[in-house]
């Protein structure tokens, strides 16, 4: 039976929930698949994740490649392919929580980056399982800088062979996931070598573990990290090369080709490379980023209609902590933050769309702008779900705090995201530099891409809003974040040719202002996604009382950035200190209102308990009783503790004497 | 040998890290005795933390259990006790990883709550461990939130007896630490009935465990309450009482009794019981909070001048990252918040001592004062330092996020200090109803406590400052931060009494007004702090560069506060946007001053290698040397997996086929 605190929330709906959900899902007949595949992974015992809040790092690798092979069968009882529309709910479906993910990434790169001989030869391999792959890029002294990798692949003419070599320490593969036991294949990126010249990083198929019985090859060291923050299923590993040697075929070559005599031959273009990192970065926000965020929402805002804690009104019930204002400001901007992103998330899909048609059509021309909005847009949104994950635990007190509450494991798991598919900093400097340019070419009156054509319009002074409720209005505060980000990025840019002109170098003056260059390049992705947000509100028709809860939740999302970054917008007196009232005071007015339907927003989200996996975010609020059966599976009470025979005992019986 | 990177940065300190390190322990006699203590624990190998990060909950336990049992023999050995001078440093030299630590709030309880016979009969029992004590308090259903506790104890006049009860789930006590499998006695807090009508809540001595075989005694379900985010060690515990009878006089009663014939009696003064609080609230800040900091500090600045990554100037070598302006502004800050707190906490142990005194006077004034700074506090610091550290963690990449870096536990560590002991938003409330009233009373020309003088006094209406170089007076950051203080306090005010008179009742108006409420409270601490920073950098003789060093860092936690917080020095106009201007380019500047001495400021804090257990942060540097010998040995790569021989082999063998 659902708890009558929770059930009481879904009576009040101003909106159908179905109906909210479907859209969400980009119409009904989607979320009737998706809800088909969850169904079927969901029923079938050998995805279960009942114990996983117990399990060792051993454990949950076991369970991770147990799932993946299954998944095999499944998909195939199913009638799923890799390129079935089924296939993207899967993912979904089993939490993440399953191994193979690298021997995806192990065979785009093989499609991307191989010539059609080599796509023949590896990719039927991969497809039937026929060897395992990963993906070794970073090494232990190397990240994000690419070009830094120590790794070694120097061509010998004589054999017609790579030999690869890890030089020194630094030079070690490390954290490439599904290698570190699973793999018997990867890519290692290593700086080719011919005739002593150095002609930088390429990619090479090497066979690391046996086919027949999974020993390593000669000249191979490979093996597990070792503990992480989250990711125990995943055996991210490290490899080391000694005089490994591969056949000239290996080396990827659709880009660039070593001829047998030793001749580099460099073909098509290079800028395809960013798109492949496009691709990852924008594909991962839906899954690593914005649901992480729905599911920590959807479980912190059940479990504040079911707590009650003292009292609000004297000699009344205790009462639900959602109707306490801080609460209420603790959670629904995240709640808002994470319908946001989604549309966000929606708007990059489609620029990448376009763009991909047009790569196929041969014109690079988006690239500069979807490399730019990708890396900015992995930053800002990783960043700001993974304080917005983090916000969700902490309101949820000490219950959030265990693993039970499922709370911890999505912010050490959201956290990674700030930091894999480049680093937040550097992506942002990327998008800064984009933005920095046009910015320039805008003042010289050359054209520029759509995204920032803004920059180049002549704007207001001052916010027009004269009361509180013009700050309701959708086009005052995205001026106003308009006016902001034109205002940070036009500044840094002049704070920059200021520090050049007075005679320091250029890569001195950048270092200088790359504090301000980060902070225009986050107001550049904040605007876009109030301006987004907004549209995509405009657009809605005015059924189901959707569009009003989606305009409350906009509002929200927009006031909240303008009540938190307040300095920004205040600097210039864009908005005065009085308009900043108005602001707070709108702020705060639509708290209560959206509170109504706090409920009914995160379930919304449509996942399901085993989903979720949270003894505070279950459908039916049975929050305490589920902690207390939860916990009585846990191993700590399993056994007496060998602890009691061997010191408390002891102690109690003998006191300090014997000690 | 230690990596020339890291060694080069300790040449060129600009002071003695000694005579820091000295100043910062009060003395070269403490740290003489810190380190002494430090050695005794870290060459017993029964301390070892050596394989931490490979435990299980259950390993942990045991060692936290070993650990706790093998400490009172090596007390004895070094003829240490508990009130002996170097017993304060013993848990930092067991970094916290020990049980029994509820055992000592179990005495602590009895002493300040119980009658004179009752710490006569139960202390001594506890001093030898004829008992092992816990504390229980917090339920499944209720925290911070006390008088709402659910447990009962209802007086049974015939037997003399009170009988406890858990009369539903939510009343079941839920986190108590050291009672999960350990304890065999805890002090229970309950609901006090007596012929029907209840008293509250009080403290009662229960026996939960048999002492001779540890069973569970009649009445009692009690067990663990499973995984957290972090304390794997302690076995934070359940408890759930049916008909449990304790005679009458195992209620605690220094200050209430129950007698005989039922007649309910209160003595003395209850305020007493919020000293207790404040106690706890300060004694955390330093070993559970700051502490902490300065450990992921000293990883990750250590580790940011061993890390080289890209190019800063065309040709050169790769750039240590902390010469990078963004490393410089993620990490400074933190060293300089590490020193700031480290302060505050010197600032409130002195007021707590002053108030200590004044109570043993039976002199009650300072207590409103010290409970809500401590609150206050309590708040501030736990939040701003867990920032602090996950912002350490995410600056070293990657590597941080592996367990090995020894920054997950300790950020998985201090968020729980947002949470225990008060949760830190009903925290600064506290804080701020202390500051409403003491505000209102300088208004009316009252007497008010000291920290709060400033409320009274009449204030200039703009920050004079007139270039960047007048931002690094402290008279001008810390009157910037008193108006900032003054003006949230005042305004808050000021909205409460517009709303009250509007006629909204008294509890609507203070809910609606709690987001800015606590804005008031932090910016009042925040104030605070940045004063007694500037105040003990002035009091410092500038001997051995330290006053220098100190001063630039006491600039640099303030400007960072202005730069961080912006809107709320604009706000009214008291620092206007070219001021600001000026704050972010002093700021700016102040980093690569700092980043000069970086290395040696965190050394300053002296922590051995065995005490931050880091991969990244040891004194020698050798950073990747150490996280590949430290990830040989993890359990994951200790065995081979089953699921090779279970799942990959047939997979690979058979391909699809079978499946």
């Amino acid at each position: 039976s659902v708890n009558p605190d929770l059930a009481s929330e879904r009576q009040t709906a101003s909106f159908s929930v179905e109906k909210l959900t479907a859209w969400l899902d980009g119409g009904a007949e989607y979320t009737r698949m998706r809800r088909a595949v969850v169904q079927a992974i969901e029923s079938d015992p050998v995805f279960s994740t009942e114990n996983q809040y117990f399990q060792s790092q051993n454990e949950r690798y076991e369970a991770a490649v147990r799932k993946a092979v299954h998944l095999q069968k499944k998909m195939h009882e199913m009638g799923w392919t890799d390129n079935s529309p089924e296939f993207k709910y899967i993912y979904r479906a089993v939490s993440g929580d399953i191994a193979f993910l690298l021997h995806r990434i192990f065979m785009r790169s093989i499609t991307v980056l191989g010539s059609d001989k080599q796509i023949a030869k590896w990719i039927p391999l991969a497809t039937q399982y026929q060897l395992i792959g990963s993906y070794a890029q970073t090494e232990l002294g190397h990240g994000t800088y690419l070009q830094g990798l120590e790794t070694t692949a120097v061509f010998d003419i004589t054999t017609q062979e790579f030999i690869l070599n890890t030089p020194k320490i630094s030079a070690m593969k490390w954290w490439p996931g599904d290698m570190g036991r699973s793999a018997t294949h990867t890519v290692v990126f290593a700086q080719l070598y011919i005739h002593g010249k150095c002609y930088g990083v390429h990619p090479f198929i090497v066979q690391i573990r046996s086919l027949q019985d999974h020993s390593l090859c000669p000249g191979i060291t490979a093996g597990d990290i070792g503990p992480k923050m989250s990711f125990e299923h995943a055996d991210n590993g490290f490899l080391m090369l000694q005089n490994v040697r591969v056949p000239r075929e290996n080396m990827l070559n659709k880009f660039c080709e070593v001829q047998p005599d030793g001749t580099y031959v460099r073909r098509g273009s290079q800028q395809i490379n960013y798109f492949t990192m496009t691709t990852v970065r924008i594909s991962l926000i839906s899954d690593e980023v914005v649901m992480p965020l729905m599911k920590a929402c959807t479980i912190a805002v059940r479990y504040s209609v079911v707590r009650r804690q003292s009292t609000l009104k004297p000699g009344e019930q205790e009462a639900k902590i959602l109707d306490y204002q801080t609460q209420q400001e603790k959670l629904l901007p995240q709640v808002a933050a994470a319908y946001a992103f989604h549309f966000t998330n929606n708007y990059l899909q489609e620029l990448y769309n376009r763009g991909y048609s047009e790569i196929q059509r041969k014109n690079f021309d988006m690239l500069p702008e979807l490399h730019a909005l990708s890396s900015g847009f992995k930053a800002i949104i990783t960043q700001f779900c993974t304080s917005a994950v983090e916000i969700c635990l902490r309101a949820c007190g000490g219950h959030g705090y265990s693993l039970l509450s499922g709370l911890p494991s999505l912010y050490t798991k959201i956290l990674a995201s700030c930091i894999y598919e480049g680093e937040n900093t550097i992506l942002l400097l990327q998008t800064a530099r984009f933005l920095i340019k046009c910015f320039k070419a805008a003042k010289a009156g050359q054209p520029i891409p759509p995204s920032v054509t803004y920059l180049a319009a002549v704007k207001l002074g001052k916010c027009p809003a004269r009361n509180k409720l013009d700050f309701l209005s959708p086009h005052i505060y995205t001026e106003a974040y308009e006016h902001m980000a034109i205002r940070l990025i036009s500044s840094t840019a002049a704070k920059l040719q200021d520090l050049i002109q007075s005679g320091i170098k250029k890569y001195d003056a950048w270092n200088q202002c790359t504090v301000q260059l980060a902070q225009a390049a986050k107001a550049h992705c904040h605007y876009i996604t109030v301006k987004n947000f907004a549209e995509t509100v405009e657009k809605l028709e005015p059924k189901a009382g959707i569009q009003t809860i989606m305009k409350h939740l906009c509002d929200l999302f927009a006031l909240h950035g303008i009540f938190s970054n307040a300095g920004a917008f205040l600097h210039d007196g864009y908005i005065s200190g009085a308009q900043m009232d108005m602001v707070t005071a709108s702020y705060l007015d639509l708290l209560p209102v959206i509170r109504k339907d706090a409920v009914p927003l995160v379930d919304a989200f449509d996942f399901t308990d085993k989903n979720l996996n949270s003894a505070l975010g279950s459908y039916d609020g049975q929050v305490y009783q589920r902690l207390y059966e939860w916990a009585q599976k846990s191993p700590t009470n399993k056994q007496v503790s060998p602890a009691y025979e061997k010191y408390l005992k002891p102690l109690l019986h003998n006191t300090l004497s014997k000690l």
